[in-house]
């Protein structure tokens, strides 16, 4: 691997690293981080020279934008290990791209590229041992941005950081997910900020999903606000759903978060010579298709997990549950991705990049 | 004043005071802060002692929840000192109320009233010297809370800061407000957060605020997600139209912040006879009010100016100008509701609550 950057990186390396503390077979989601962040401000209307150095905490003014507006954005992306030690990135293009999209719409200014990209790249660098071989494991990167200017006056901030902190995962499996088709709360507003990877897009959730916890469910399908008619997403998940032989899935829209996985599914469904479909389902659809048994199968489709099937949704108080899967489309899929992931197999579409 | 509290409060003086640098004559609203602040964690499922100490920036670890999923509510209050020196909070209870209630949609704990309330008051006492007499000077307050757990899974913090920041105003002019009627853009979605006074509410309306400002327009009216022909409110105030010589406002919803001012407002008009009726006021109905010459007044209400005039309105690229106002509804009930919070008036309604 080279160490030549093209941007200048400020790096200061931790004295010890703590990998060897890590139980990496018992690893729970996103809350262990590696030694190193990547951190770079915005001031007097420029990128200051990114840093590289010890994740810890850092001061913050009592005052600052994020804690009273909520201007701060994130993404989701993964790092993987192939069988020759080497690191990859999947589609990282389109996680950056988004990236300044929600920047865009949260009127913040947009990250430069070297800095992103060639900052990832870096820190994934030094950190390559918290990658770890073979299917299931990764290391997932949270890039995100934050207004740091300060004053509680509801404008934009002048001042922002950008920061990439990376935490060590294993196969995601989140049980038997059922859940709860949205019949009052949502998640975003025709006009509104739904389409971005915005911090205030997820906090509004939690309290609906407590409820849907509270009743035995894991997740809630968000339906549009205006009707709660068209099926839109989950939580952190776009959604498919399996009607006879075809699979359908909502066309992305202000509301809805255009997901990474979800397009790639789409592009590997048709590939691989399945029907696929991106249309507005209804609500009504679905319990007619799961009534008459067209209904095979839903499953979320996002970074995290790659899919995750759901076996059964509740609407109007009635639980609908799915048969059981033969020749399931969503484990299909999803090998097929992974093992475009982990290099096991032919990147005929050019998704995987090479750190 | 007394100073027994009701709840212990750890209180940590700072070694001097910066009140002698600031030019009270001329405050930018919101930049400025007083000398101590107060602060109060939950962790282990408990509100933990509250503490009043210099105001500082405090450390955050990269992976907190307000950073990455916007659980982050506010409240935004004043006090008043009357020509005796006494110090004067309105409606206190109400913004106490409105602060849990954002705390529940939000999936965060109730802040217990001991620690907002005498917490308030005893930071108050130690910075009575802040609270200018005179019209037009107040103090204003930001109680706020934030969501300091760590790591990046989209769910519910288990710890929180609960803070309040003072910050010493002049009275508010805004200059003439012009205002476009959103035709796009959304701030609430049905079913969402709109009711709240959560941080993510904030940070969609910028980019879309950017746009009208470049187009010489300093706010805008939100309307209804689904249609856009119901009008709502404006980024940080509640709105009423008068047509002929009745006052209009939309009631309040899940979409629409229940403001203290406009309740306020509202009360004070009726008891001064003035005709308010509380209803949705169509877009169409604003624009044949100002063709057919019965649109008198619009104004803005809330906590930072009371009332804030708006001299006129584009919609579908029209812009409609107000007639010059006579014997306007909002100066007179500015002047009625500051007189009550200044104690120049008696306040009839039991509103003021002496610190
Ligand atoms: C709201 C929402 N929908 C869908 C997704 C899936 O997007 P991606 O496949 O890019 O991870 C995410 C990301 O995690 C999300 O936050
Ligand atoms: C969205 C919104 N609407 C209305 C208001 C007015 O509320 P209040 O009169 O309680 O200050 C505010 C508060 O500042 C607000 O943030």
């Amino acid at each position: 691997m080279s160490t030549t950057n093209s941007i200048e990186i400020d790096i200061q390396k931790a004295a010890t690293s703590k990998i060897s503390q890590i139980d990496f077979e018992n690893l729970a989601f996103g809350n262990i981080f590696t030694d190193h962040m990547l951190l770079c401000d915005f001031a007097d209307g420029a990128w200051q020279k990114p840093v590289i150095k010890p994740y810890e905490p850092f001061l913050m003014d009592p005052s600052s934008r994020v804690f009273h507006y909520g201007q701060a954005i994130f993404e989701g992306m993964k790092a993987y290990k192939d069988e020759q030690d080497s690191v990859w990135l999947f589609r990282p293009e389109e996680n950056f791209i988004r990236f300044n999209k929600s920047a865009n719409r949260l009127a913040m200014p947009s990250v430069p590229e070297p800095v992103f990209m060639d900052g990832l790249k870096e820190l994934l660098k030094i950190e390559q041992e918290w990658v770890k071989k073979g299917k299931g494991n990764s290391l997932y990167i949270r890039p995100f941005m934050i207004a740091t200017g300060t004053g509680v006056i509801a404008a934009p901030s002048s001042q922002y950081r950008f920061m990439i902190i990376l935490s060590p995962a294993k196969s995601y499996y989140s049980g038997e997910v059922k859940v709860i088709i949205a019949e009052h709360y949502s998640r975003a507003a025709n006009g509104g900020i739904g389409a971005a990877k915005a911090a205030g897009n997820y906090s509004g959730q939690f309290y609906p999903t407590k409820l849907a916890n509270e009743k035995g469910f894991q997740q809630i399908i968000w339906t549009d606000d205006a009707t709660h008619t068209k099926l839109e997403e989950a939580g952190t998940m776009n959604v498919f759903f399996r009607i006879g032989d075809t699979l359908y899935t909502a066309p992305t829209s202000e509301r809805i978060l255009d997901g990474v996985t979800r397009k790639s599914l789409i592009e590997l469904a048709e590939r691989e010579g399945l029907k696929v479909e991106v249309r507005s389902v209804l609500v009504s659809e679905l319990v007619e298709a799961v009534q008459n048994g067209t209904l095979k199968e839903i499953f979320g489709a996002g970074t995290a997990a790659v899919v995750n099937p759901i076996i059964g949704f509740s609407y109007q108080d009635v639980y609908y549950e799915l048969p059981p899967t033969e020749n399931s489309y969503a484990l299909q899929l999803k090998e097929k991705l992974n093992n475009i992931q982990y290099k096991l197999a032919e990147d005929t579409f050019g998704w995987t990049v090479k750190v």
